[in-house]
């Protein structure tokens, strides 16, 4: 059997700024421009999360989606809906809001906990998009 | 000639949060649940706004879809992108921050100014998307 | 306060074949085509379901759309998703288990009880999509 | 049995440029912008043609969607897929190739035959879109 | 001349379930919940199949992608659409209609006709979408 | 800290014929059909720049998705949208309009100047939609 690369997509409302506390006012203005605006905006974001494996032959399956769209939105998308990515998410302070230091944190949670509901799956790939033209990728 | 109608989409990211300052935080989380969370949440928004109207036979339009969107871009995006709707807007003051409560504030922005770059058209309906999955529309 | 449409889509997949009993086999295949494929074939289908009504103002919803979902979910997608449309469901018995008959039937559902989960809502229109190619709308 | 709106999609590639022979070039590069430009420029238009009528009880259908599809790339995609607008298209000449006019030649070509192949049929109304941003109705 | 990727998106609509026959019944629930419901359910699935190659200097294409269009057709969306995966398709018996079993047989079907229509081309990924949120891709 | 791809999609409306000039008009339509059309045909492209690299601690960022935007519009955009890809463009005289010519072209225009605006990032891939179902990659 081959390697097979299985993708699930959901999605979480944030509220976020980017805004470095070590630069004036003026500078964030003129880097990050409306969006470091004080009072925040947000986003819909959409997350795709792809695992790599081979079927089980039982199942035909790499991974059971139910379980990892449970396992996703337990372990993160109840971390992150309806929240402020600055203030309300224990694993971004002290970072950047930005999707580049988001899919990467996204990565350490869900990467340990795949194999636990998978025989033969890995974590492969987190697709996050911002809005449906500026999106990142991480690969670990 | 009958009567065409003509619609342009723009979008906005903005964070808002649903809040009742009348009620207790019991009764917003109770009503509202995570969409009153303190710290806000976002969205990107999409908007339609359709004008209708007669095509001028010289340029077969209804209406310039460019000024239509320079002019949508003017009066509405540019209050609302990269903003907090219950902070940053002064025409959402004293108001729930509903899409219901924005698209007919909208409405009312652009109404008037629709006649002075079209000789036929008057607006018909703005239709806000606050997710792919729940919006609103209004025709006045 | 004017007049403003809500609505919430929300998605089932089922199975189902296009089938007259009282017709030939041939009949069936020369109508139908592959449509009436005797084991059955399926769909994703998307819904949407539009309430109108005039805003409440204390909380600037026309209807909650969390409700709403839940109400759709309870009444009309547990009833179908995952199903086969001319054998699993009840209200679809003795009826050609086409697009058409089948938003005439969830209207039928619906309609009496969006009233008690909104004030002023009443529902407007049901948009059901077999493709994204292929869709129907009824308005009572 | 009630009123039902049915629905197909199709779509076709174009090139044309809106272009007024009476004006200057000058004028029509003031009033048209790039889309004047004398090469040409085009699109991927979309298109979805909605009918209105009852169910046929016998075939659940207000009309055959593979026949309606059938019909609109004969009269229609045939005559504009590939194709420019303002040289290649019989019907466009002599108006300006805007989707105004468009959208109202094609409810020319449709209207009469709908009637031909649904018992209870009508058109209702034909939506072009030039790009997902910019898009035209017309009911008749 | 380096290497371009080239895709085309079909799609077909179908039956399946997941069972499987060397499991109680209760097992199979307990798995596959829903998607063990005995009279089926379906769906739209879309597919992207990829190839790769250089570009042939005369045509400007790695491969005629209306050739490609027609191949798929004729090879794999005449076999599985408005068909039933577990019943009416030879290649899928004896296996679990997983999307994963499902990309994997479809890549044994295509990847030997792809040179037949292009001198450089060779298949490089096929990409299954069951759901828009559910998806595998396979690599061969 | 570990590589992250980012991307931007922009997009463009263009006209253009697939026409060999070695060959007779036979030849062209017998190989390229209706792409072939004297008068030309066009499309709404779709654009995908991925960037990949570190992010910057004190940004978050790989590369500023602003600055990527404005350089994307002012060295390829410009030259392509509202235009006539085998007549206006200089970059695609003398080679057939390809989308796999076209997306090599791109490549060799955006690749040198990705670094002027990004300390870390390098480009990584081009992916060029002719319309939904149609489209390439390019990775250099």
């Amino acid at each position: 059997m081959g390697i097979v690369y299985v993708s699930r997509k959901e999605h979480f409302n944030a509220a976020h700024k980017l805004y470095n506390p070590n630069w004036t006012e003026e500078k964030n203005v003129e880097v990050f421009g409306p969006c470091a605006n004080t009072n925040w905006h947000g986003h819909n974001f959409d997350m795709i999360v792809t695992v790599k494996g081979t079927p089980d032959p039982e199942t035909g399956f790499v991974i059971d989606l139910k379980k990892l769209s449970t396992l996703i939105r337990r372990d993160v998308i109840d971390q992150l809906d309806h929240k402020n990515l600055n203030v309300d998410v224990p694993f971004m302070q002290d970072k950047m809001a930005s999707c580049e230091n988001l899919v990467m944190e996204i990565w350490k949670i869900l990467q340990p906990t795949i194999p636990k509901i998978s025989k033969t799956g890995e974590l492969y790939c987190i697709k996050l998009y911002e809005t449906p033209r500026n999106f990142v990728e991480y690969f670990g």
